[in-house]
């Protein structure tokens, strides 16, 4: 009974997944428990027969079963609303809408020609073979092909980041002074990157480098409970 | 005594400036009454002895001058606390904050390289060479040499528009069920394209036309108080 975390697990327990992300953050943001059942893309039919689809994350609540990320926060925050809210209203739901558009279209894609020729590493061996070809097939290349010239990958990231940077130069927030859905809807796309691959992609002293690790520290410091990039990181020597 | 709201005026009464429009918006959305002193580009010492700087708009709320637009709104927000809100509460102003910021670093300035050219008509004569002379400096070539190959100029600002169209797909108003300030932010931007130039910048059918048409009809057709583009514009044959 209770609600179970259906989240994608990586090599030796780490958690590459930046969907799981910005779920998990929303799960401590409520103050919710949960059980964690831990899944690998090798689990594909055990997540289709619960959700009718292949993607993870899945939560279940007792029984009631919700994909997307964007369904399960909202999921959350109806089911839970005395809990501490994830959008501060109607209004702050629809901008954070607005927002995991934002992430999901002009964001996180960057990333991919950024990260992947590094990524295989942070997941279970048995699922390696499964993410090239299935990755390749998308992009219409190798991994390491989309990861070539990586100064201008890495730029044209950086670039997309630009009003992530002047919002953070002026609150400690997205969301203002405190951190709220669309916090971690960015963060878990900053969380791919930090564990998906040994480079650092965010600029030293920058407003966004500082807000990553104010997002880190929440909770206990939940960004930094699973395992990096197996190689190591820059911002953890 | 009151507010005066000072705000740049065109060509035979036009409003082509994409800042006094989400003013407009923000004042009608907290039924807050008004005096227009209205402002040419030759008018900058005026402006300049009032707030300090020459951009407009500008308020004067009793002798309490503000500029900058997110500083306008975020005033009104603050003054009038008891009419609708702007924000709907702290989460939804930081992340109109962001929204902003978005729309000023990867979603207006595309529309330079679409408008440009056409934009001088809409402005009051007297004000064209200034507009020309200082817009090519800053973009470093002419107006026309800014706007060649046409089709290139707007795609790249409708692929900025894609996070856009796909949050319109779910939602009726960026802020959900009904319009707050980013609403008024990205509407300045369409209503800055719809009154600069003769183009549609917006397909039709779209997620996004079906917005500004809602946009142009609020407060009793705010969007269309003023007059349009002098040669006439598609959408409203």
């Amino acid at each position: 009974m209770g609600l179970t975390f259906y989240e994608r697990v990586g090599f030796e327990g780490r958690r590459p997944s930046p969907y799981s992300w910005r779920i998990r953050y929303a799960l401590a943001h409520k103050g919710i428990d949960f059980d964690v059942h831990p899944v690998r893309f090798a689990d594909v039919e055990t997540i289709r027969r619960l959700s009718g689809q292949h993607l993870t994350p899945i939560i279940d609540d007792d029984g009631k079963v919700t994909h997307e990320t964007w369904d399960i926060a909202n999921y959350l925050e109806d089911r839970f609303p005395d809990r501490p809210s994830l959008f501060g209203g109607a209004p702050g739901r629809g901008m954070a809408q607005f927002i995991d558009e934002w992430a999901s279209a002009q964001l996180g894609p960057h990333l991919r020609y950024v990260i992947y020729a590094d990524f295989p590493a942070v997941l279970d061996p048995g699922d390696r073979a499964y993410f090239r070809s299935t990755r390749e097939r998308n992009l219409g290349m190798s991994l390491e092909a989309a990861c070539a010239e990586p100064e201008s990958k890495l730029a044209a990231f950086q670039y997309a980041c630009a009003p992530l940077e002047r919002c953070l130069s002026s609150q400690p927030y997205i969301c203002g002074s405190d951190p709220a859905y669309a916090d971690y809807i960015i963060f878990s796309i900053f969380q791919w990157a930090r564990l998906g691959c040994p480079k650092e992609v965010v600029a030293r002293g920058s407003a966004l480098a500082d807000w990553r690790s104010r997002m880190i520290a929440l909770y206990d410091n939940l960004g930094d409970r699973f395992p990096g990039y197996p190689a190591g990181h820059p911002d953890r020597s």
